[in-house]
């Protein structure tokens, strides 16, 4: 410092209190003193984990999980826009965390970590805000993961819509475990985990959508504690997906295509809530095709099949579990329904949009 | 299959052909055909590796480089809001890929794969998102990183403004290597490898907001191959971070509060191009508050420093590297500034907002 004389180093840093009641304004995103204390005071109370803590750009964690080093590493990206936030049975910070850790699940790995970007709009109240990340935390406890990185960006007002969430995960696919969308083998057995079309409807309710209040709850559940159980039970597992997006008939196609197989559904075996199955009727929808976020199709060789069903239906995620469907000794790309009366016919994928925003 | 007759297998499957002059429309977002035909169509054109057209919900990966098995990894994500969505020397594509790719590189770890997460306007002209595909394509190339998992959502027209871009990235730190914002040390070199505030003026005049034309182009550059080259020079590099929303200023702050320590900067040093300059001065904007996307703040034991600003300096996105300044022996956290006139003065973070949306 030579001979200069030092400004005063000890004031005050420019306090700024961030209350609840306020809203968010273009400052939060400046990078500068206000994002810093929006996160400080609003995003680390509820969002806290050592990498976030070290207040890098970066989060520096183990690549493994402790008692396998041999494995790979499974990652996933989903961006969330779901209207409105908040519906029975859960949110966008549930959905948020909830998505990425099934996607990676459905890799038979574990899931480690989640980084979460925020794109949020000017306008949007602080306390809304808090409520999404409140339930962010409590959903990635549930799972048992840890949120290691964030970001915050800030919109004019009427340039998004309240609050995007973007979520990606990293989780550890231990050794020799090889699960995926192509390797559905003929004689295989279909199994889902519970009812489907709660999320859809649930959301489409909230949005007084439906005329009337259907009493429906979404699934969105974090569902790797389940896949854990149906792996211990059902060791050569060849296919794990949750329908979301599209639904159970546009997940079952996606996985005809990659495995080159054709698979026949029992329409008889399908469980659809009744609450369900009437806001369907009323709306011209077809259940095999509404969003579910807590849901996972299980396709596993026939000899395992019952064991994956008891595992699942000892948790209450999975305690709606049957065996839907089988995977037939065709290399035709197509998914099949033996219908109710009796006849069989082709389930396409979902063309066009249905419901739209609602993950 | 018993004895039921089988439809048609083979037929057409619902041809839906998607042109460059088409609009993105809701159903896009659908997660049906819709969406597998952008994707298919639109997106894998540019954006193709291994675990991408493997078609799951997550990637499969190698957890680490070969060479070294011993390390952790680096995570880091970015969602990006920048208007214009090209700007002279970049757009949104560029620097979602670079930003993320420039995060991860911070940690002094070596960026190894990216997510991308699109939020796409209803109406969005799909040459326009071809664009940006295409950069992003390119500066992966020049990164050397590998985009291995991707998520497409759609929100209605005035629901979001044309395209959202979120990264989060996957980086191998070799073992032990400590580089973090805590690390710098009395005594500490600060060098700069470039002109700051280039890529915020650069946006601002893409926007037409500065009344002139300002002959600047965004620094926005992958900078994972410099500091490769830095950290071979100087091994012991103790804070590597990139001044971005912010700018230099805030940045410097930051590392002063992380490291508990404060950070002395000479003016006199600091680059600056004569148009971004004169583009502050008329807008009343300081220079070491405007965003850069392709600049790094190196912190190096004094012994170290020269052989970083070489190795800086043989690169083409460091060729303007300069020594700005040094961390003194106070544990004040704060940074402050030797000006042109012989004073010193303190450098706050940035308070409020100056440039919204600039990456």
């Amino acid at each position: 410092m030579n001979d200069e004389t030092l400004p005063n180093l000890e004031g005050p840093v420019c306090p700024m209190p961030l209350r609840h009641n306020e809203q968010i304004v273009m400052g939060h995103g400046s990078g500068g003193r206000m994002t810093r204390d929006l996160i400080e005071k609003i995003f680390k109370p509820y969002l806290s984990s050592a990498p976030l803590e070290a207040g890098n750009d970066f989060a520096r964690v183990p690549a493994h999980i402790p008692s396998d080093k041999g494995g790979q590493l499974a990652v996933s990206t989903d961006s969330h826009i779901v209207t409105p936030l908040f519906f029975p049975g859960g949110d966008i910070g549930r959905l948020a965390v909830c998505g990425t850790v099934n996607d990676i699940s459905m890799s038979g790995g574990i899931p480690l970590y989640l980084t979460a970007g925020f794109i949020l709009e000017e306008g949007l109240q602080v306390e809304v805000l808090e409520q999404v990340l409140a339930s962010m935390q409590s959903s990635a406890a549930e799972a048992g993961i840890q949120i290691i990185a964030g970001d915050t960006k800030v919109v004019e007002h009427g340039k998004a819509d309240q609050l995007f969430v973007n979520t990606a995960g990293i989780g550890w696919i231990p050794e020799g475990r090889v699960i995926g969308g192509n390797q559905a083998k003929p004689g295989d057995i279909v199994l889902i985990s519970g009812t489907i079309g709660d999320h859809g409807i649930a959301v489409l309710s909230a949005r007084g959508e439906l005329g009337f209040e259907a009493d429906v709850r979404s699934d969105v559940a974090p569902l790797n504690h389940l896949i854990h159980a149906v792996l211990e039970a059902a060791p050569h597992t060849h296919v794990l997906r949750d329908p979301t997006r599209g639904g159970l008939a546009t997940t079952l196609n996606e996985i005809a295509i990659q495995s080159n197989a054709a698979i026949l559904l029992d329409e008889a075996k399908i469980p659809v809530q009744p609450a369900v199955r009437a806001a369907c009727e009323m709306l011209g929808f077809d259940p095999l095709y509404v969003a579910n976020e807590g849901k996972v199709i299980v396709i596993v060789p026939a000899d395992e099949a019952e064991a994956a069903l008891l595992a699942m239906r000892k948790l209450d995620y999975g305690k709606d579990a049957v065996r839907v469907g089988e995977v037939l000794d065709t290399p035709a790309k197509r998914v099949l329904m033996r219908t109710l009366i009796g006849g069989t016919r082709i389930l396409d994928m979902l063309s066009g949009e249905m419901l739209p925003r609602i993950c």
